[in-house]
């Protein structure tokens, strides 16, 4: 029922306190996590739209850190004695986090209720939102 | 992080399906449960609206059916070791569910993702979306 978690994280601290979620069910069989980050791609969009920002330059910056981020995370939970695997992509945030669920066979997705960015929120609406309404896995959403 | 489960339900079929993840929670430490059902007083207000309904008859036996099934859960999860308290209660289901979740100080309510009437969905928004939305506590969504 908890075997293969599926984490969603943008950094932000609700992701972080989400992942204290991910640990805390090794107790119930939780073994395999794959940890997501999304690069928002329309994001970027906007980017290229603002002549003075080299878009490419901030978008390289975002892709290492997420690396560095996810490896770190990634240690944590080996740590603990689970199997982790990565995955950074590009696209819209709730789609990509629906598509890997269900490549990757998840039984339950967890996430931050609230992203990093509040202005793409309140523009886009809720990713987690989207993910509890679209996905057809269980989805436990961890409050700020 | 998993100790005190706000368990809501419907009876429906998906909330039945929530309930194998509250029991699934025991090896991540979770001890005390919470079965909490809502009488939505507005279906109540919509049969007071009709002539030939006998509404105080009918309430009457969602009160007698809600308290035998909850007794039911009730027993399955003291079988198993959790402390179980039970809740019927009128009013507004995500208001009520949220109500009690901070009266019991939750640690984690888990939900169905769609109640029992379609119809009542329909008009009134899915009882599960304003409670991810307003709790501020974790919520686990269980999908049909």
């Amino acid at each position: 029922m908890y075997e293969k978690i599926l984490y969603a994280t943008d950094f932000s601290d609700v992701a972080k306190k989400a992942f204290q979620y991910v640990k805390g069910l090794w107790g119930s069989g939780a073994r395999d996590v794959t940890i997501l980050h999304v690069i928002d791609m329309r994001s970027r969009e906007l980017m290229d739209s603002i002549e003075t920002m080299d878009a490419l330059a901030v978008e390289k910056g975002w892709e290492e850190d997420a690396f560095n981020e996810i490896s770190s995370l990634k240690s944590d939970l080996e740590d603990e004695g689970f199997s982790v695997m990565t995955h950074i992509e590009k696209g819209i945030p709730f789609k990509e986090i629906i598509r890997v669920a269900e490549e990757e066979n998840a039984s339950i997705i967890i996430i931050g209720s609230h992203g990093k960015s509040a202005i793409t929120e309140m523009l886009l609406g809720s990713v987690t939102e989207k993910v509890v309404r679209k996905a057809s896995r269980p989805v436990l959403v961890i409050k700020r």
